[in-house]
């Protein structure tokens, strides 16, 4: 018999969600992914930090599924959707053929047109990114140590942190730490405490997603630990000895990037509307329009709730997307009606400020401080895939906690800081 | 009051067994090093082939020394000695003065003036060298799992392991099981256990520096979780289709060296005598001919003992070098006679075999199978630095003996298998 064929490109939130929801004996599935591995990205910015290790957050796909004999994996770089042929095209030239197309394909993060300023702003989407972060951060502290001209010293420890969303404040907030806790014996011609954190946000406050009251709890917070906030001013340049915010130009060899993000481009494969972030209009049951055998969920869909406001382009998002797009295709295999459309469910927002501060907002609760802390750590264990992780981070986190010392302080890869050979 | 100052280049087992036991109200210790973190080598093949995380076995220089005022570390690329003044040059231009000297800067793979080799069969020393074997070898399957040519897939699923000393056979041990069983449910084109593991040893027998009996074991137990020995007959050549053994041309698309081994600059740095592998040869003291402020130790340097045998290029006996090193440079601070000339004490050799086996040699007792395993695993665990890397590596283990997963199977970094772009 022929089976249903769905073809699932990208191993992110929502697209392991809808493989792990799409169990039915007509139906064989194909995950591709460029990479081997599905990524824990809401703990990404704690391997930039030297907290975690990569492993520790990242599972290869193939053995997520290794139980799922109707699950077939392939490490593939895919260039286009062929929609007359209904294949999957990739970058070395094989097709994959499907009957249901689902795009997870995500986001990466952007510049709003200025791509040059990557190079000296890195952002942090990939475990690649991560450990390139995390050897700049560490290299700066090394060469400070070195430093003897007083004003380079003090650029190779200011550390600039572009956009004040959950990401660039948990960053803030580690290295706020690393920097006046954990380094400071650990270096003897440098004060590491003499480090300034700068956390740079356009608009008005950090956490702009998050309630007013929790936004400056965020900032009372962030300043107490060393962090200084500049708020409501952009950056209006990137380069190789600082940063420019607004006027002011701020001398800083390690810079950041948290603030935009861009669609993947699936848009661009199937040739459909898009918004100005590149992500695909879907119609109310994810699918394009003209295309209902193409579903586009996550950070690389435009959904629009009832409210008018797009759905955010957070983990319980693309989840709840994943599931609801492989209900669908259970329902079209049993020739049930259509269901009704896809409606986000908010759980909440969900930020760390530093070792043992957090604020949550679930509905109208709002929690912040060392018991707000606990539930954003134990939401995160919980959600990791695999007792073995979760008791690594665990037992990561605990360690920090009684200890002080991170435990991923390595620099790898053969790539120096800027500017060295 | 000036105080003596000892710089110690190279942050190895010799290195820091130096640092550790050179503690003393008048001395100050620089220490230098490439890189931020001691490295835990033996253990290095557990990383390239999946088993440890690499922060599971390397930990920052400065984190250890924190509670040691007397001791600075510095990250930097030695690449010279200004014996006239001193000195040690860094790349960048810094110099920094020492009284006393002491060069551990190990060792690094070599292929025997066949250079052209290595983008084709890496060996492994560093923590970077781990990560590259390690995508290599899962791309590999990864590649088989698309490939349809019959021929071309057989070639993905050949590893060949060049050298059949105790990294040799630990590598092919693991990547047998690897293959055999852990990925066995992973793939749904290949089957993983038709994979062909191939040991080659140019000298007649697997670990040659074991007794023969010891390497009769070693060679049975790798037949029997499938790895092909192949002695007697050296490696010809290696390019991007395989390895020549002899005149036999075996395709394999991932091969590792694992044979022979070049010492440091530190002789040329010097301008003196040094052996057909690069060592610096010593006085009976380890310091070199005509400059007794300058040791040199470890895998470095040769040092033969009373029985005219070159002590081997283990941890264990640059750890005794070090320690004597120190010892040395305190006793001349007190001006005590000098001491007697370094003895190096064998304590014994250690090697795994796959999961579940091991040989040691403690003198005249020899050890085989499952105990042996165990007391390997005890070994390790116990010279591992800190409680929290103990812990970690026990559990990797623990976590592989019951699941028989692997936890750190990550595709990183972004150059990718040889011929692709």
């Amino acid at each position: 018999m022929h089976k249903h064929k769905v073809v699932i490109v990208g191993a992110g939130f929502g697209g392991m969600q809808a493989a792990r929801s799409l169990r039915h004996p007509d139906i064989e599935i194909t995950i591709i992914d460029r990479r081997n591995h599905h990524l824990f990205q809401p703990l990404l910015y704690q391997v930039a930090t030297t907290l975690l290790a990569t492993s520790e957050i990242a599972w290869p796909i193939r053995s997520v599924f290794r139980n799922r004999p109707d699950i077939s994996t392939l490490l593939g770089d895919v260039v286009g959707i062929d929609r007359e042929q209904k294949r999957v095209v990739l970058r070395d030239g094989h097709t994959v053929p499907f009957d249901t197309l689902i795009l997870a394909t995500g986001a990466r993060h952007a510049y709003f047109g200025r791509d040059e300023w990557e190079p000296y702003a890195p952002g942090l989407k990939a475990l690649e990114d991560a450990t390139t972060i995390r050897r700049r951060l560490l290299l700066a502290f090394e060469r400070a140590e070195l430093e003897t001209d007083p004003k380079a010293r003090e650029a190779l420890l200011t550390f600039a942190i572009i956009g004040g969303g959950p990401t660039g404040v948990e960053l803030a907030g580690i290295i706020a730490q690393l920097a006046h806790h954990t380094l400071v014996k650990e270096f003897r011609s440098i004060d590491t405490r003499t480090s300034r954190i700068v956390l740079v946000e356009a608009g008005p406050r950090v956490l702009p997603a998050f309630h007013p009251d929790l936004s400056g709890y965020a900032e009372r917070a962030l300043e107490k630990i060393g962090v200084t906030i500049r708020t409501g001013i952009p950056v209006t340049s990137c380069g190789e000895d600082g940063i420019r915010i607004g006027e002011t130009f701020v001398p800083a060899q390690t810079v950041i990037w948290a603030a935009g993000v861009q669609a993947s481009k699936a848009g661009q494969w199937l040739d459909c509307p898009t918004d100005r972030a590149g992500r695909v209009i879907v119609e109310p049951d994810l699918t394009v329009k003209g295309m209902p055998e193409i579903f586009v969920i996550g950070d690389t869909a435009l959904v629009t709730g009832p409210d008018g406001k797009p759905v955010p382009g957070i983990a319980p998002a693309a989840k709840q997307q994943g599931k609801y797009a492989a209900g669908i295709i259970r329902d079209r295999l049993s020739s049930k009606p259509s269901p009704k459309a896809f409606r986000y469910r908010h759980l909440g927002n969900l930020a760390t400020i530093g070792p043992s501060a957090a604020v949550i907002e679930l509905g109208r609760i709002r929690l912040k401080g060392w018991l707000a802390w606990w539930i954003w750590g134990l939401a995160h264990i919980y959600f990791l895939i695999g007792t073995r992780s979760r008791l690594a981070v665990a037992m990561s986190w605990l360690w920090t906690a009684v200890t002080g010392l991170h435990s991923a302080r390595l620099i790898t890869q053969k790539e120096t800081l800027k500017g060295e050979v």
